[in-house]
C-alpha cells in the first residue's frame, strides 16, 4: 500500500457547521498545531459571502496570517464562484479547491444551476485558477449518492470526472457528500478515475454517516487514492439534522496507518492534543476515538 | 465478494459488561428477533460460573427455551472450561464457541494458564464437544494484539491456528479482543488461516476501540472471511473503562452489504428496531450508527 496523503479539512467542512463562531485566533492555533504536526494539506476555510456563512467569514484573514509564515503543509480553500475566486487569489490561497455536484437537484439547490451548467462555470474558473499559477482540486460532490435523489448514475459521475481531465485538470475528489458510498462503489469510482488518466490525483472525500466511514477510506487507498479528506476529531455534519455526520477523524487515520508502519512522520500526540482542543472547545464529544482512548503506545506497535 | 455470514454476538460479548442483568425475558424477545431477521447465528450466553457474571447465569434457561422453538438460525455459546461444556451439552447448545489467548499474559489473566497449557485444555475441550455431535468453533484471542503485553507475535497466532486444524478443528475465528487490529494485518492473518487450510471457515471478531472496526470487518470479508461476529447497536465493552469498545454493529454491517447487494435476505429494519430496543432498555446512546439515523432507503440501493 502506498503512503497516502491526508488533508484536514476540519477548519472548513468541520467548523462551516457548528453554530457558534469559532475565533480566529483559535482557527489559527488548529491550524498552525496540525500543519506542524506533519499533516500534508490543511483546508482553511471557504470564500463564500460571510454574511451567509459567517463561520468562514475570516479565511482572506487567516489566509493573509498564513501567507506569512513558513509551513510544510499546503494550505486550501473551498472557492465556490467568481467572486471567491478573486477573493482567493488576493489572499495568496496556494491550493484552491471547488466542485460540481453529480445529482441535478443538489446541483440546483447549492448554486441554482444543473450539473451541466455548473461544470462548464467551475472548469472555467478552474483554469483561470491554474492560469494565476494556483494549484487546483475540483471535486465530484454526491458522487456516490445523494440526499435528495438517492443513487447516482456511475455514468454521470464519470463523465464529470473525465470533463474535469479533458480540461487538464488532474486533481480530482469524489466526495460522498451525504455519506451513501461503500467501500466497494468506494474502490470502483477510484480505480475508474485512475484508469481514465493514470496521471490523476484522486482525492477521497468521505463522511461516516452510516458508520461505513473509515471502510472507505481504506477503500479509496487501496484502489490507489492519493489523498483522504478528514477531520479533527471527525467534526462535521449539522449537529441538528437527522444524518450528517463528519468526515473521518484526522488522528483515527493517522493512528491506523501508523500501525501499519506507515505515515509515521506525522506527530499523531499533536494531531490528538489538537482534537482534544477542539472538542473541548465546542464543548461536546465528537465522534473521533483515538483522541478520547489515546492511541496505542509506540512500543506496542504491530 | 462472497456472501458473508453473520454471527450476532451482543447477547452475549454485549450483554456481559453492562452493569444491570438483562431479564430473561427480553433476551429472549432481541434473540428471537435478530434471528427471525434471517441472522444467520446468534450467540445467546456463557456457561460462566453465575456468581461471578450474572449477566449470563441464565445461559441454560435460554437454551432450554430456545430449543423448544424453530429458528433458522444457529445458536452458539461460549464455554470457558470443562463444567461449562457439561452444562452447554447439557442445556442443547447447537454451536459450542471456545477460544485460548495468543497473549500469555491475557492468558494467564483469563485462565490461570499459559497459552500452550490453555491450548491443551481447550482442543480436548472442543474434540468433546464434537464428539457429542455439536458444532465447534475455536477462537483466537487477542490476536491482533494485547491490552496487557501490546504487540503478539504473529508466529504465535499462526502457530495455534495450526494446533486448532491440526486436531480437525477448522471453524477458527480470529478475535481482536482489545481492539489493536489494522486492516492489512486483518487481511493476511484471515488469508494466511486460510491458506492453512484452505477449508478452514475463518470469523472474524473485531472490536472498534480506535476507530477501525468496520475497515477491520472488511479487510476480513475481502480476504474470505466466513463469518463477522458483530453485535447489536455496536453494544459492548466496559462502559466504564478508557478503551473498550463493542464490536461492529451487525445493522451498520448489515446496512452496508445491503448497499452493495449482498445479504438482502436479511430484515434490516427487523435489526434497527432491536438495536432501538436495546438502546432503549439501557438507557443510552450505543456506538451504531443506522439505527439512528435510519437506513437508506430500499429505492436509494446503488
Amino acid at each position: 500500500m502506498h503512503p497516502i496523503r491526508i488533508h484536514e479539512v476540519g477548519p472548513r467542512d468541520g467548523l462551516q457547521a457548528e453554530a457558534a463562531v469559532v475565533p480566529t485566533e483559535v482557527k489559527l492555533d488548529w491550524i498552525r498545531r496540525v500543519a506542524e504536526a506533519g499533516v500534508d494539506l490543511v483546508q482553511v476555510g471557504s470564500f463564500v459571502r460571510g454574511d451567509r456563512l459567517p463561520q468562514m467569514a475570516d479565511t482572506d484573514d487567516l489566509f493573509r496570517i498564513l501567507g506569512k509564515e513558513s509551513h510544510h503543509a499546503l494550505f486550501s480553500a473551498l472557492v465556490l464562484n467568481e467572486r471567491g475566486l478573486e477573493r482567493a487569489l488576493e489572499a495568496g490561497v496556494p491550493l484552491l479547491c471547488m466542485g460540481v455536484s453529480a445529482s441535478e437537484t443538489h446541483s440546483r439547490k447549492n448554486t441554482g444551476m444543473g450539473t451541466e451548467e455548473a461544470t462548464r462555470r467551475i472548469i472555467a474558473i478552474a483554469l483561470a485558477g491554474k492560469q494565476a499559477g494556483r494549484k487546483v482540486q475540483v471535486s465530484v460532490q454526491s458522487a456516490f449518492g445523494c440526499g435528495f435523489e438517492g443513487a447516482i448514475d456511475e455514468t454521470r459521475v464519470m463523465g464529470l470526472a473525465a470533463a474535469y481531465l479533458e480540461a487538464g485538470l488532474t486533481s480530482i475528489s469524489l466526495a460522498d457528500t451525504a455519506g451513501h458510498a461503500h467501500p466497494g462503489q468506494v474502490h470502483r469510482y477510484v480505480r475508474r478515475v485512475r484508469e481514465l488518466s493514470p496521471g490523476a490525483e484522486v482525492t477521497a472525500h468521505i463522511h461516516d454517516t452510516y458508520g461505513l466511514g473509515m471502510a472507505n477510506v481504506y477503500a479509496a487507498v487501496d484502489a490507489g487514492a492519493w489523498a483522504i479528506e478528514t477531520s479533527f476529531g471527525g467534526l462535521g455534519g449539522c449537529p441538528f439534522t437527522r444524518v450528517a455526520a463528519g468526515n473521518v477523524a484526522t488522528e483515527d487515520l493517522v493512528h491506523g496507518l501508523q500501525r501499519a508502519g506507515q505515515r509515521l512522520d506525522i506527530d499523531l500526540s499533536a494531531l490528538v492534543a489538537v482534537a482534544k482542543d477542539v472538542a473541548r472547545h465546542l464543548g461536546r464529544d465528537l465522534p473521533g476515538r483515538v483522541y478520547k482512548t489515546g492511541p496505542i503506545l509506540a512500543k506496542d506497535l504491530a
